[in-house]
């Protein structure tokens, strides 16, 4: 596979955009192999994403944002610039839970995510062994209401040693701080194990059963301040019955846990993600 | 199609109910065609459904009841019977919608609802030559905050005057008073344009739009004094994305309307559905 | 609603062909508001669907194609122009089922199809009333085996009469010829009631009752030649059990029916669709 | 979890087998836990699953066959009776594919299988470490077309060594000779990557590429001597479009085989399924 260059913009709609974007593109012979585009409804503005072949293509790599920046101040675009042979650095936030966790890894394994993970972080030990197993580092940060605000310095200073550029919560119990979620807008992945926005919060399979739904759901969002409320990347359900209990329940919901999860690290790993206030626009 | 006896029970659970219920069946020389039983978890309720064939039945079909009053007793049964050959008598209540109004009136047409349907109440007057060209009783209702109680009262006597048996609401706009729910327990069908319990109340699209999740949904439930909270029936939901206005969302979700509250109305006509406090049992 | 343009277009890919038409569209001051294309993997053939706004267009409707002409030709590109003000004129073909027939119908009614349906062609009788309780003239041509060929020249004549755009075979249970098929290609919209390839021919629930599937399903696709074997538009399932005999599948299966077809229908008419041999592209 | 006996049986229908079978439970003082049925439209023939707790039942688990032979032969029944708290063998057959092996690894260890995994058969060496990662033992038994009936051979004297009660072919691309299905009737489930019968055979994603399909599937059935033919378990689809390569297809349908074989898999250990000629009742 050759490398492809991706360009994430955004700015306010106007006559003229994807003309002057594809023919930046083209005028340094840059071949277009994938262009979406959307505008908002009410607020008109305009998001696109564009990806074209770097062979051929007659600037280099780290003159590519420089020699777009007139067009991009003309529009007053806010824009992000990908390749797809650079793999982002991704740690794994888990807790006891091995579903997703497992999943990530397996499918990582497979080759289905284009990226590195030479970070786990837990706050319970129970999936050390399995971590070690796939050769994958594990960091223990036990979490007490006493030392949280430490301990997130302490995880804080390994993601930047690491070059981190994207937090996995594969099913981790713990609130972060908004401290902690300040300092990585949109690139905290989490999986919900319901239809947001219902059943956020506590126990959301127990929350299910008590209401007698006839579907349950999982969805994978953007972390933000508020819990369970940020922007939603993917969502999914599946059909249950009276006679499902609240294990039943969470039997069920792994297999839909690890699907919606793996779609939205899909998502975001391919660069298919733009965030417009507390909403996604995902170009799939 | 020759006609069945379906009878609808609940109990504590104790040992020796499904062997008395069908030796009652088998010693009157009844074949059972349908058996279908569900214990609650915790609170050791049982539930269940039995039908069989009344052609060779030694007992007629007013004297049923009578002769199963021992074993009620014995083992302290709610039980309700239902034959089907007998066809329930509905009342639909629209407001200006048509999707869910004519696909009613096309299955019904189609035989895929065996049931009559006397009479149709809709608080608009749109609706009316839809009714009348199908040769449907139409019933014009205003409701106004000010005559809200005296124009149920109208409704009332009508439900009562054409022997309804069951009262669907086919996206009737109004919120129907506890007074007049109440003597309709577990015999008014609604359909919700929402995964309930999210967007419960008004504009649900509107409230799915302003959110953004990726999927939208409907509910059918059984009506109860709080609006949108009672007993659910069927759920579905289809995928959407950025691109759907709140319209296109109205659009789709008209599909799904239809198709749940149809699923609704078709278990409930089959007497399929059992109500256990704030849930059902549906025995499929 | 203002009246957007939509050009659909396929060539050999090469560079500059994105770059070219959006510049071409903004030279003559339209604002593009919807973009896809798609390169085929092997043959590189590149396809687009583009939308802009015709308000503002300095080129007069019946003037685009002569001033796109000297594009095209560079590219070798196909090419067709629609107008999303120009409703095009479908024929409705039925045979006795009613409910794909009357989905349409009220579809149209509700406003979700953009179309004008001037003739409806039964080879049966049933659903004439049907037809004229909606205000539309049905025309009645009986089909037999001596004298198909003389009768789907009247109906090819009927077409033409009334401007026809597009055939919807609405379980339209006639087999066309071949020269009729060859006089609409990639314009006769039909609906089969399974997952093809699987269960083409006759009788589809049948076959899937027999091979015990636990899946059925409905595909709509362009007619060709060879029966049930042209460019798939749509396709769904839903689950069924041992439990469901032909009859429940030929029930559960309308519901599949009337939502495939509506979705090619509608794919249709908003000229979403490009043919590649015997494969489509759908832009959605 | 105390455990429960499962009683499958088939018989003619005939008045009284509900009755006579409960009876037999609750005379021995067993309480009926789950109880189903099902009658074969034509001809006729009667199947049901029923479940009681041992706890307080009166007969010895090795005697109940024998106490239950009167009524077996009075309706010339064939049955076969298990208990939830003996878990059945299983034996993995793999190739190269990981993702079905590892799930089903996973499920079980998670606890969603309750069976014994002895012994993983792979006629390639690629899945061993994984195996041996997870404590299970492999066999390697290269296939050649010379030597497949010794190598057969080899498998059946190892299956009866490890007592396996299951074979479960996990992505295993060798074809089993006739006489190695023979001997496992209704005991080899196999995941075949499409929605049968559409694809069978060689390369289903090829297939369903070519043929331009708007969705793909996967089915899991008992292994029959006919290729792809044996009766069907458990199926689904998921969509797809113009865009996905045959690669992607691979990708996505990974999910959709992983879930298929798991569910099929899990209803065969939990005795819900019945075999009647090609075709499957499934007690879900």
């Amino acid at each position: 596979m050759k490398p492809n260059a991706i360009l994430l913009l955004s700015c306010p709609d106007q006559k003229g955009i994807v003309a002057s974007v594809s023919n930046f593109i083209f005028h340094h012979s840059g071949n277009i192999v994938h262009a979406a585009q959307h505008t908002t409804e009410r607020s008109k503005i305009f998001f696109m994403r564009i990806e074209w072949e770097l062979e051929g293509f007659d600037i280099a790599r780290g003159k590519i944002l420089e020699a777009f920046e007139p067009l991009a101040k003309k529009f007053s675009m806010k824009c992000s610039l990908h390749f797809t042979d650079v793999q982002p650095r991704i740690a794994l936030f888990v807790s006891k839970h091995i579903h997703c966790f497992h999943d990530i890894i397996l499918r990582h394994k497979m080759g289905e995510f284009k990226c590195q993970i030479p970070l786990v972080i837990g706050n319970h030990l129970e999936l050390k062994p399995v971590a070690e197993q796939f050769g994958l580092s594990y960091l223990h940060v036990p979490i007490t209401p006493d030392d949280k605000v430490q301990q997130e310095e302490r995880e804080l200073a390994e993601l930047k040693r690491h070059k981190i550029d994207c937090i996995v919560l594969a099913r981790y119990m713990q609130v972060l701080t908004d401290r902690f979620v300040a300092r990585w807008p949109n690139r905290i992945i989490n999986i919900h194990h319901s239809f947001l926005p219902a059943f956020a919060g506590r126990s959301p399979y127990q929350q299910a059963y008590d209401r007698g739904v006839k579907i349950i759901g999982a969805t994978s969002h953007y972390v933000t301040e508020t819990l369970d409320d940020g922007p939603i990347i993917a969502q999914d359900v599946i059909k249950i019955s009276h006679r499902d209990s609240v294990s039943d329940m969470e039997m069920k919901g792994k297999d839909l846990e690890r699907m919606v999860l793996a779609r939205a690290v899909r998502l975001h790993l391919e660069n298919r993600i733009l965030v417009h206030g507390s909403k996604t626009i995902v170009f799939e």
